[in-house]
């Protein structure tokens, strides 16, 4: 009885208190007078919102996305408009578009999102995120944010020496994405060679030369465009079978370069490719690098996250001897996005001495104002929710769940050796990348061939595009060199399962049957 | 009684529930089986602790921050470790470590926070950052990011019609501050003149040159090292008196540099300075750049805002002459960090076409991959909650909000002209920045000079070490060309009233009487 009466009670006071108040509009919030209430009950019933998606996010029973061409989403649908008022729209009307900017978007953190490299949705992460933009402060100085500062300190010193450097080399900061990074990372090289660049610019310069392999990440070239370097001035060297940079083929493209008059100076290997997963010969390369005086970067956006499992780190053999390092906790480590991590000495080639930002007479050491050594000025907090995360699963914790991963990986590629007849693979899985084709039954009998390669092309995208109109599963495929289209499943979400994996292979049976 | 029973079986339901649980890890939480209670009970503590900050945060009687010195807060304070354990901590931890964290930060959106352009705390601005978060995607295919691809495009076409372009010119894109915003506009600037910058370097183009006010924001010095053109190939024009580039004086710069031999191409007019929150005549300058065959930018990285606003808009006439424009929205506009547009032909320039990114042989239209028009490839969702803040006020309620800042400005400003026998004023506002200095007693009678001088320039940091460690307000000061430190109020946080601006005054002459 009286279990009801409360519950009653309860509706009472929530339609009473929560619900009129909302056809009130924004300017009754805080910094609102007596706008407390308003705030605390407008901001709980978004975090209602939130925890219902987060739950269904995780159940497989949910789509993964609700897929609408771009047409129809800009048309409008069932009074979802994008379009921007002059006029203030009621807060219910908020909580209305913020339920429906999550339906019609995809659910990353869904176990059955195996898409891109950034997936699964941390929950400490999230509460990480919360925080920090509730905190709504910026890197650049101590005196505006005194904690975040000290962690990104932290963090880069564990990562640090998680690398194997010891505690004096280098400094480091977070970034906006891997790209950036290792845009960072030539910017940085550049500098060491010739600091007169930044006054007088590359007319100074002789013409450089980059390396990279030709799987890389298209970053290299695209920094050294925008570095004013010139595209064409990236050698991408050749790899083998499994994707990996040949050494050999390194020293030969260097000594190609100097035929033509270039001067090599940088070279980035990869650790964990985009489409493979495949780790370039760290050390082999390093004996290059240092044989030829050259700055070695290792682009490990994709594979540092290996280093914290004591049964993978060998992959990454070599990487202590780089000058400089690109890695993502926001992807195997399944760190909210944004979080990547540009390691090795940054401070002179960036450093400007803005006095009116940066003043040296403060009240504290101001040697903890990071802004001068960052591209950006202003830079926005992606450390705590890597702290945060650290704090609650320890290196351990990381460890385990990159191991998880990485048997996802082996399962789905022992799946597919099983089912061969049916499934056809491509490659080795080194890091969670497992990459395959998938032959229709239409195309079995046909011999290999341009015939075969044509129709074989037009067969993941096909599938992929009926899995999105489905909203059952979401994974990639790329062609790559001379191959055609094919499948990339990628493991960084903690929340796949076995099941999933057996899911997604059905999946795309029932679908490329159709 | 029933009333009584009920919270009593509530506070129950509390303890028995929700705080014994999370004695438990965060391998308890989902995707674990079974995790969804525990992880609604852990994020629903995080946003009480929120919560609880926001409504503290908008307190007059709450500190603006709880200062300490960066090996106070390292040595660790009442158990607040920053030390990255290799074994998980409870839950429970984590949410001390949360409470901490906020505890020795600074609060950005306590109405007395008048420290930096970015300020306030926006509570749905906030919501929109906690959802974004929740989302956790990609803004680089609207394959993973359909709703917010379209918002962004929406939110760049209502912002150039703001501009006064037409619908037919630029585009532009969302990205990390106004750094990257105006190293972008040169960036396409180049590419326009030059564009086998892209592919050869610079070495094959003209010793380029660039122009930008003495007083404009130094990321156009920065980003021209970083692109390779060399910071001393940027001539800093000279101001009048109230911080505004003086166009005779762009145009002498102009001969000057062809003389040199060096090939101009590029002029940054600035609209809203750092500091004094100048206005450069941009009509003037637009006329110049006409005559000269020269790009114009305008960085409106601060001032953009007032084009919000019908009463100050008309202190960019010109804006919409611009070739590419630098905006904001986390400045004047009060989003929360990080929220910057800039504005203009982008694509071409940067598209380097990784396939294995974005297909072309996708099953929707895919010129909304906006992956290849952005030097980032991961690009982090930072339009959801400017979005849903214009739905939340109209672009009617950004003006009046720009308004009231400007309005505080005044307020300021007329005070410091009332109490000038005890403050002294530097310049008049334009923007909300006023600048001034504060007199000590035992400088009133002492003549201008050198001495006085250098007894003025450590006033401001004496007194802001004061505020800091007392920390009942925060306000920023620097030295400018000649003129020693002085403070520099600026007000972009709509919490702010006209109480706490006397208490600013009142604040200063206390501690520096002391």
């Amino acid at each position: 009885n009286c279990l009801w009466l409360s519950t009653l009670l309860m509706l009472l006071l929530h339609f009473c208190l929560v619900i009129p108040k909302l056809t009130t509009d924004a300017y009754d919030l805080l910094p609102a007078p007596g706008g407390e209430e308003l705030t605390r009950g407008f901001l709980q019933e978004v975090v209602d919102i939130l925890l219902g998606y987060i739950s269904k996010s995780s159940q497989r029973s949910s789509k993964v996305l609700d897929f609408h061409h771009p047409h129809q989403l800009k048309e409008g649908l069932e009074c979802f408009s994008l379009d921007l008022p002059d006029q203030p729209e009621t807060l219910e009307q908020i909580l209305v578009d913020c339920r429906d900017t999550l339906k019609y978007g995809v659910r990353t953190g869904h176990p059955r999102f195996l898409n891109q490299l950034s997936s699964g949705l941390d929950v400490v992460g999230v509460a990480g995120e919360w925080l920090t933009s509730t905190a709504n402060t910026n890197m650049f100085t101590y005196e505006v944010s005194p904690v975040f500062v000290l962690m990104e300190e932290c963090l880069l010193k564990k990562m640090q020496s998680i690398l194997g450097w010891s505690d004096d080399v280098g400094d480091g900061i977070f970034c906006p994405g891997g790209t950036i990074s290792n845009l960072y990372s030539i910017l940085v090289a550049r500098y060491h060679f010739y600091p007169e660049v930044k006054t007088r610019g590359m007319g100074v310069l002789p013409q450089l030369a980059l390396f990279t392999s030709e799987q890389s990440h298209y970053s290299v070239k695209k920094s050294a465009a925008v570095l004013g370097m010139g595209s064409e001035n990236v050698f991408m060297v050749k790899c083998d079978e499994s994707g990996k940079m040949i050494p050999a083929e390194l020293e030969s493209s260097i000594v190609t370069a100097k035929e033509k008059a270039l001067v090599p100076f940088y070279v980035n290997a990869t650790a964990g490719t985009t489409v493979y997963g495949a780790f370039d010969p760290l050390n082999a390369i390093a004996d290059i690098c240092q044989r030829y005086t050259l700055w070695m970067h290792v682009d490990a956006a994709w594979g540092g996250g290996l280093l914290m499992s004591d049964r993978h780190k060998m992959k990454l053999q070599g990487i202590e001897r780089a000058c400089s390092v690109t890695w993502n906790p926001h992807k195997m480590m399944g760190v909210p996005l944004q979080c990547s991590a540009i390691l090795g000495l940054l401070q002179e080639c960036n450093d400007f001495g803005a006095e009116y930002l940066f003043q040296t007479d403060k009240n504290y050491d101001v040697s903890y104002d990071t802004g001068d050594k960052s591209i950006q000025c202003g830079r926005h907090v992606d450390v705590f929710k890597l702290w945060l995360m650290w704090k609650a699963k320890g290196s351990e914790g990381f460890g385990s769940q990159v191991n998880k991963c990485l048997e996802n990986a082996e399962y789905l590629y022992d799946q597919l050796l099983v089912v061969t007849g049916n499934l056809s693979f491509d490659h080795t899985p080194e890091h969670s990348n497992v990459c395959f084709w998938y032959i229709p039954p239409s195309l079995r009998g046909q011999p290999p061939g341009p015939d075969r390669d044509a129709r074989l092309h037009q067969v993941a995208p096909r599938i992929k595009g009926r899995m999105m109109e489905k909203g059952s599963v979401m994974i990639g495929y790329q062609p790559l060199g001379d191959k055609v289209n094919f499948f990339r499943c990628v493991f960084s979400n903690p929340a796949t399962q076995q099941e999933d994996i057996d899911f997604l292979l059905d999946e795309i049976t029932r679908l490329g049957d159709i």
